[in-house]
Order: structure tokens, then C-alpha cells, then sequence
């Protein structure tokens, strides 16, 4: 796989929304040494989100990403001829179109190695739903583009001060004792151990397995899911060389002296990975998919089109999901 | 109802447990003009636990609550006789009956207006139900005291950056969207209205209710709950004049600036109010029960036998449980 020198693949997002603002503001911050990116179409709406917030934006276009490199310290490279009308705030199915024009060309590149990393920008689900979109969401149409099945392409929440996996995701809260299975648990924790060590250098990563219910279920008073489903599960991984542990009672994991006995945190559903992740690093969230052949992150935000092209949008998150992916790639090429 | 000058009663806890080094150490840390603190029962032993963290603690007994204002400057009051002996981290019948017995005292002193406070030690919920204790815990023990039904005890977390009320408590996570009802939410939140108002100055309370599933169950595709049972209970809410919104998506519920938007948290489970306060507030949590006649406030941390007795105890939980009821009692004395 060609992965030397070729960047990272970033998608537009839907026009309408924050996401090229973002990234041009992410280029205006760009510092020597760091790993060059490029944009995925938009050179002309990249320009006018620029200006939004004030920024006389260069762009250079490039017709392969092996000209990223070259181009990235004077100006945002964009592949391609792409692109759309920037109506910040104002989203149509002409821009979800481009989104997920943007998304398919970005996905492709990654997929087959001729960019390092691909970082997806903010689209509205429902609207790219509207125009054909089959997808739960990016998550499962990068893992589809890569070759990979849906349920090994696994979401972390990565922020400064803590990493999460929610082990199911986007279920009812009522369906997800259900759900919830050793098999599952074991599969994906697999995954998350085998990324950390290779995506992000933890040679011996600790995952520290959360409850499902109150007080870990209180010796089977409240729930047996924890003795019945998580620790079989636990045991499982132990067994295969994983540094496990749990089932913790979830409501003290989060804890400050707790954060420091884990690297990353398996919990049960999406609430309980993503309430501690956002309550603690709301602005430098970064959502990254682990099990790909390539690297994929995404800033952890939505279009927030109430605020677009308003130069209130905080880069927090889309500049921590360039860094990482960066980190991410020197990672697998030092392994 | 006789609350002045009558202090704050606090039950021992568990004698093998942090408690009682905690309740010295909070005496040690006494600052002129707060409110003033008796011990019910304890004297030898809370010497000895004391003397574990380097405190020569002075004691005066007292015979009754209106004593200890006068006492509080120069020794630590402890009413009546109840005693036993301090064996740090090795809990047995005696400790539970001699907590059972202390909390007994204490909860009787604050039903009867006698003290204007209670501050409950931790116990150990297992030794206790094993010597006969019949109740969920001691939120339930004292709303009885007080002639109160448990439903109407409402259990409020409180730290410095955050309050939360789990709506449902000790439920396994299967059960919540069974045990939930709009008539449960609006109950519980209108004694969480008055509460605030009353007890801690807040004239027209911000409650913010949370939703069940994730993305607040994104228009019904992960989840009814919001549109059959949490909308309709704010909506009832707010026909009474009651400034509830919501339901929002639990997890950006508590990242800082989304903090601000609110005076209180209702949330729909246990770790849903549990994980963002021990995540933000680990040390400084407290347990207040809000709906009673009198003040029950309570540190929200466990016996911690293991670290019992040798000087690791944080009081940070201990204190701000003390200065809470403290302020409790002045915002009912001004009302």
C-alpha cells in the first residue's frame, strides 16, 4: 500500500455547514512539520467560508495527491475540479450532492492507499439520506469503500483526557441489553486493542471494560448482564493476552485518578462513552474509526449550520482530528 | 418547627469506614462563622480515628442539640453515649449496629426539628441489611423518619460544577424505560423545583431534562421514549410554570457552556446523572435529598474500608456535604 508522502483526504462536508470553514481556518494554523492534507473538491467555496472568518484564502490545485506535499506550506491543496455555491446555513440538495461527491472521492483515495488517512467532514445524515444515501453514516461508508463489514469498522471518541468506545452505538436505550453479547464484546475489543498498539503506539494497551448497569448490578440485585455477558467477555480477552479489566461500575470510570489506569474505556452504549468524552473535551473531540486498512478520523461535531459562516465555529475538534490522524499515520509507518 | 441555633446532626457511618476520620478532620477544618456540626454517639472512637490522621481531637459530650453551638469553637460535640470501638477497615456486626444506631439518633433529631440538619456517614448498605436494616439506603431510611414516602425523597447529586437528579435510581438499565412514566418525571421534578427554590435560593429554577436514547432518540429511529413519555411531561411541566426544557441529548448535556443553560439536571438513570458528576466533581460530590422536612445532606462516596485509617481519606466530599446543609439552612431560615 502506497502510504509515503501522500497526505490526508479531507472531505468536504455538507457546504452548508462549518466543515469548510474549518478547514481552511486548519490551514491558517497549519505548523511546519506536520503531516500536509489536502481538500477533497471546493476550491472555489472553500475560498468564500474562508473569507467568513476573514481569511484571504490560496488554494492550489493539484490533480493527484502526490502533489499535496509540495504545495501545502504556501497554499490548501485541492484535488479536483468539485465544487459547489457556499450558502453558509443554508443546506440544499445540490450541496449534499457535492458532500457526498466529496465523501466518495475521499473514501476511494484512502481505500486504495493513495492518500494516508482520510478525515470526513460534518454532513446532516437525514439530508444525504434524502438524496439516496444507504449508510448509518460515514462510519460504515468508509468502512464499505475499504472492503471491511460494517460491524468491524469499530468508533473511538478520542479527546485530551480520555479515550472511549461505545460497543454498540446507534441502538435504543431499551434495546441494548439485547444487543449486547460476549461475542460482540470480544470482537471488538480485539479490534480496539490491535489499532491502539498499531494506530497509536500503545504497545500494551489497558482497556478497562465498563458496566452496564448501577453499581456494576450489585451482585445480580440490579442486572445480570454484568455476570452473564461482560465478565465471560472479560475473561475471554484475558485469556488472549489482553490486559481487560471491569466490569467497572460506570459512574466512577470517568473519575480523574480513574483515567489514569486505562487507555481506553469499552462501554455499553453511545451515552455512556460519549457523555464523559463531550462533559470533558467538548471542543477537541475526535471521532476515529478503528479496523481499517486505512486511518479515518473525524472531528466529533455536527454541521452546526445555525452558526455557520458566523466565525463562531470552534476548530478545536477538526484541528485534534488532523493532528491525530497525522500521529496515526507516523505510527503504522514506524510499526 | 425549632430550627435555630439547633446545628447540623451527623451520623458516625460505619465505624471501620472513612467517616469518622473525615467528620475530625472536617471539625479541624472549621472556619469562624459556618454552621455548627454534633456528632451523634462516637466519642472514644472518633478520637481514635482522628488520631489516625495526626488530630488530637478535643470532644465535648452534650445532652442535647442546643448545646452544641456553644461547644462547636473549642471541641468537636458528640451527643449522648453511643460508642463502640474503632478498628479501621475490618467492619463487623457491632460497626453496623452502632451506624444503625447513630443514624437512628440522628434521623429522629432532624424529623423532629431538633436539629435543623442531617449529614448522613457512609455505610455499607450490605452490613446493614444483614443486621436487619430493611431500607434501599439512607435516603429511604430517613424520608421515613419523617414521614415522607421514598418516591417523594428525591435523591440529588451536587458537586461545584454540576447538579443532577436520576429520576430512576437503583434500577437495572433493562428496567429504566419500563419503570419511567411521564407522571414519575413531572412528580419528581416539581419537588426538585420547590426544593431549589426553597432550600437553595434559586427563585425560578432552570431544570433541563434529559432524554433517554441517543441523539434524543433522532425523531423516533432509536427510541419513543422522548415523544410518548419525556415531551408530554415537560410539556405538563411547563403549563405549571415550571422553566423545564429538554429533552435534550444526554451527551452534550454537560459539557461547560451547555452547564451554564441550567440550574439542574433530571436525568433518566443512574450513571446518566452519576458519570458527568463524578467525572467533573469525584471529590466534592454530595448527596442531597431533596422533598423532606427537614435537610439531609450526605458525602457521595462510600465506607471505603480499604483506605480507612491511614490518612488517604479526601474530607473534600465530607466539608462540602457540611457547608451545603449549612446553606440550606439559611436559605430556609430567610424564606
Amino acid at each position: 500500500m502506497k502510504t509515503q508522502g501522500a497526505g490526508i483526504a479531507v472531505s468536504l462536508g455538507d457546504p452548508a455547514g462549518v466543515g469548510p470553514e474549518l478547514l481552511a481556518e486548519c490551514w491558517r494554523r497549519r505548523q511546519p512539520g506536520q503531516m500536509p492534507f489536502f481538500a477533497v473538491g471546493g476550491a472555489r467555496l472553500l475560498r468564500a467560508a474562508a473569507a467568513s472568518r476573514g481569511i484571504d484564502l490560496p488554494v492550489a490545485r493539484i490533480a493527484d495527491p502526490a502533489e499535496a506535499d509540495a504545495a501545502f506550506a504556501g497554499a490548501l491543496p485541492v484535488l479536483g475540479e468539485l465544487d459547489g455555491e457556499w450558502r453558509a446555513g443554508e443546506p440544499d440538495r445540490d450541496g449534499a450532492a457535492l458532500a457526498l461527491a466529496s465523501l466518495t472521492l475521499a473514501a476511494s483515495l484512502a481505500a486504495r492507499g493513495e492518500a494516508s488517512a482520510i478525515v470526513t467532514g460534518p454532513i446532516a445524515k437525514s439530508r444525504l439520506a434524502a438524496i439516496g444515501f444507504a449508510h448509518p453514516g460515514q462510519t460504515e461508508f468508509v468502512a464499505e469503500a475499504c472492503g471491511v463489514v460494517a460491524e468491524d469498522a469499530v468508533m473511538m471518541l478520542a479527546g485530551p483526557s480520555l479515550r472511549t468506545v461505545p460497543l454498540t452505538v446507534h441502538v435504543a436505550l431499551a434495546e441494548v441489553p439485547r444487543v449486547l453479547t460476549s461475542a460482540l464484546i470480544v470482537r471488538r475489543a480485539r479490534i480496539v486493542a490491535t489499532a491502539l498498539a498499531r494506530d497509536f503506539g500503545i504497545a500494551a494497551p489497558r482497556l478497562a471494560i465498563a458496566a452496564l448497569n448501577p453499581h456494576a448490578g450489585e451482585d445480580g440485585r440490579m442486572g445480570d448482564e454484568e455476570a452473564r455477558i461482560i465478565a465471560p467477555a472479560i475473561a475471554a480477552l484475558q485469556a488472549q493476552g489482553i490486559d481487560a479489566t471491569g466490569p467497572h461500575p460506570a459512574d466512577a470510570l470517568f473519575a480523574p485518578r480513574a483515567r489514569e489506569t486505562f487507555d481506553v474505556a469499552l462501554c455499553m452504549y453511545h451515552d455512556q462513552a460519549l457523555i464523559p468524552l463531550k462533559t470533558l473535551d467538548f471542543d477537541a473531540g475526535v471521532n476515529v474509526t478503528l479496523g481499517l486498512p486505512t486511518i479515518r478520523t473525524s472531528p466529533d461535531h455536527g454541521t452546526a449550520f445555525a452558526i455557520a459562516g458566523k466565525g463562531l465555529a470552534h476548530p478545536g475538534a477538526t484541528l485534534a482530528a488532523l493532528t491525530m490522524a497525522g500521529a496515526c499515520i507516523r505510527h503504522r509507518r514506524s510499526a
